[in-house]
């Protein structure tokens, strides 16, 4: 029988290992994951922690035994220390401490990524948590319902910075976010975060940007945290969601060559240059749908994409990754933003002149009851004339998400900007228009003047 | 100075003469409407006549100044009577019972559909109305504010007809549906209907399918509704709502050739075939994307589409309809229901061979508060697997109608079923899933196997 041995359990791994058995069951599909938690939603942390999911057991995109019922072995709280590609094997450490090898005909890798440890004194500090895995869950929940914090830092305003300080109130601690840049959540314009920013003060959550923290300081029975003025705040605990890079040590024991941000490099069959050594999700180069070029987009969207064809490949078929766009999308209180392909500064980057025209939109029509307004911001090319992003952002509920979606569709299409008019777009007037946002958002852009923007 | 005349002030009307005032100003562009009501949002009206909507003037898309403020001329209650082709004139009667001749170098044909009267004995009859004007929707008005009806019965079980059970509940009145179909929404799959008649009858409103009314009669103070057994059912009040035909009598004085339905035939430049006459909107066939074929699909959206097109073309551009899927929603109490596409009985129509599989699957991640079930139907092409159609049904807040846009976008564009899987959509756990309901219902779709559907 052939082996296919997977390296991580979590969105690639596992979406590798259910389709490696789909495409060809004669195959073994063994699966070694580092702790005892496999296929567990990582997105779904914050919503363990704020209270509004109770089971942490329910954040499990598949039991256990639903994973074994597809013929996939689960070897768990098994850390996988050394790859030999000649021999074929890997090098295992079981539970019980035992080293063993484990042979395979093709290797996945998809040991995804860890957080990035900013240069900030005091990360060990008792209180102070980085949030990853189940395990830093569990001992933040612990805090939580144990210790009954009143106050707590984050530092870090991304998407997941700004899920727990959604969470953090929820619980009713006051929460001060810390972020070094010039607007929260930067992975959308200034426009957008500044919005966001106001969102978040509507809720009473502390918002200090532009302010690079130095030190994480025990300060009595509280935690202080400084810049280089001195102590900026105090809180009972510190969530530290400052970004995530590769994890590749131990790919690199198998010789993989690593690529964009460090991560492992793959083609579009998400083979490595290792012979029979695939590798997907948040440890590898992503292929970028805009430009056909690597770029490091770590998301469980497309863990979850790349992995079910690394799977397929390594049974012997013959999918490639159709590549990203980046869309995401985060919830913070009532409000919805998402993103989906470039923003300017990506654009120029690779080689396009790149214009964004923001337009407000009603979601349904202002006559029916519950009408809020949305900000669409469409970026094109202005040479060609191409569709290359748009950011959304609108109240939760005004279905933000899958009109972004219906941009990401348009882009992943290679559609022109003044063609998305002609997309034929479902109304009603209490869920849109006639023409819907997604649509006349497009409209002016084509109608703004080349000159009247920058 | 060249004048572009335009025959509608609906839909196709409104966006064919501020879509010629802006590709070309120079054009002088008159617009003769029926009624002093233009660019009145006819699918609003039901949102009127249950209260939700307080105001009827602000239905309108836009004001009578904000169209002339375009530079369109606005020739209200005047009548178009005859199209004179060769001389290039319109003879019209004005408000006040002149009739003059309006001159054009382009006239756009917009008059729009008129209710299809069913072949029922009794529809003069007092307090029996049909919904299609504002005048209609004032007269139902009327009728429920200043006579209190404790009871409606509503003939036709299409959107106008549900939408309409759902305003007289608003209002609480008791409501009987009737429809000759053997489920109600036929433009979807029984299987859905059967779940919307669920949902009117938890609103008790009382559905009687396989029902031909044959004559509304006075009763008393009461109307009765008769089918060839006898009375079915009694109420204060009758609407029909039994569909749509197109209004061409007009166009046939000027000699265009009819099509679909009896549709004013057009070109994709929405050209009929007499010089100079555009047509667009309700009143023509319209072109289906997915077959390259004329059908006849009467919608908002696209008239819309086609009214600009027509405009644009009418001043001397070279704009191309880019083709309907007949995309659709409704809400009926909680639930939004919608199509886009082909399904069975459409794609076979046009010699494909096609199969159907439902899911189920949650609107957003399960442990998160308030996730909903939606039904995904998806139709696709067993020969090719070309993705032909979809429907879904979920709840109000569940994204349905955005999530159908997503599949559009996909038709749209000739996709594959099982390519869908590889769109980049959103997720965030409140809102979605790794993999959107759209695509688990494709790879759903992919992966039964061909025998076991029909």
């Amino acid at each position: 029988m052939k082996e296919l041995l997977i390296i991580g359990g979590s969105d690639a791994g596992i979406s590798a290992a259910l389709r490696a058995r789909e495409v060809d069951p004669s195959w073994r599909v063994r699966l070694v994951v580092a702790d005892g938690f496999p296929n567990y939603s990582i997105c779904g942390l914050p919503f363990y922690l704020s209270g509004e999911t109770s089971r942490w057991e329910s954040l499990a995109h598949r039991t256990r035994s639903e994973i074994e019922d597809h013929g996939v072995e689960l070897l768990l709280e098994t850390i996988a220390e050394r790859i030999d590609p000649t021999g074929h094997f890997v090098h295992a450490r079981e539970p019980t401490g035992v080293i063993r090898d484990i042979a395979y005909d093709r290797l996945i890798i998809a040991t995804g990524a860890v957080p990035a440890k900013p240069p900030i004194r005091g990360l060990e500090t008792p209180s102070v948590y980085v949030l990853h895995t189940m395990a830093d869950s569990f001992a933040v929940h612990e805090h939580l319902t144990s210790r009954s914090p009143k106050s707590a830092i984050i530092v870090g305003a991304g998407y997941i910075g700004l899920e727990m300080a959604d969470a953090l109130c929820h619980r009713r601690l006051e929460v001060t976010v810390f972020d070094i840049g010039t607007t929260v959540l930067q992975t959308v314009d200034p426009e957008l975060g500044r919005l966001v920013q106001g969102e978040l003060e509507r809720h009473d959550v502390k918002v200090c940007i532009g302010a690079p923290i130095e030190a994480i300081e025990q300060g009595g029975h509280e935690l202080a945290v400084r810049d280089h003025e001195g102590v900026r705040a105090r809180a009972d605990m510190v969530l530290v969601a400052t970004g995530v890079r590769p994890s590749v040590e131990l790919a690199k024991t198998a010789g993989l060559e690593l690529g964009e941000r460090g991560a492992l490099r793959v083609n579009r069959a998400m083979l490595s240059n290792v012979l029979d050594v695939y590798a997907a999700g948040d440890c590898v180069e992503t292929h970028h749908r805009l430009v056909e070029a690597p770029t490091y987009l770590p998301l469980g969207t497309t863990a979850h994409k790349q992995g079910r064809v690394a799977g397929e490949n390594a049974v012997g078929g013959g999918a490639l990754f159709a590549g990203s766009l980046g869309t995401q999308v985060v919830k913070v209180f009532d409000l919805v933003i998402g993103r989906t392909g470039f923003r300017d500064d990506d654009a120029r980057r690779y080689g396009f002149e790149p214009r964004t025209v923001e337009t407000k939109a009603w979601d349904h029509k202002a006559y029916y009851p519950g009408a809020t307004e949305l900000r669409v911001r469409v970026t094109g090319d202005r040479r060609t004339g191409r569709l290359l992003g748009a950011q959304l952002l609108g109240s939760y509920g005004a279905e933000v998400s899958k009109r972004l979606d219906v941009f990401a569709t348009a882009i992943f299409h290679g559609m022109q900007v003044d063609a998305v008019e002609q997309l034929d777009l479902s109304y009603t007037p209490p869920l849109s228009s006639p023409w819907d946002p997604v649509q006349t958002s497009c409209m002016e852009w084509a109608r703004t003047p080349l000159e009247g923007t920058a």
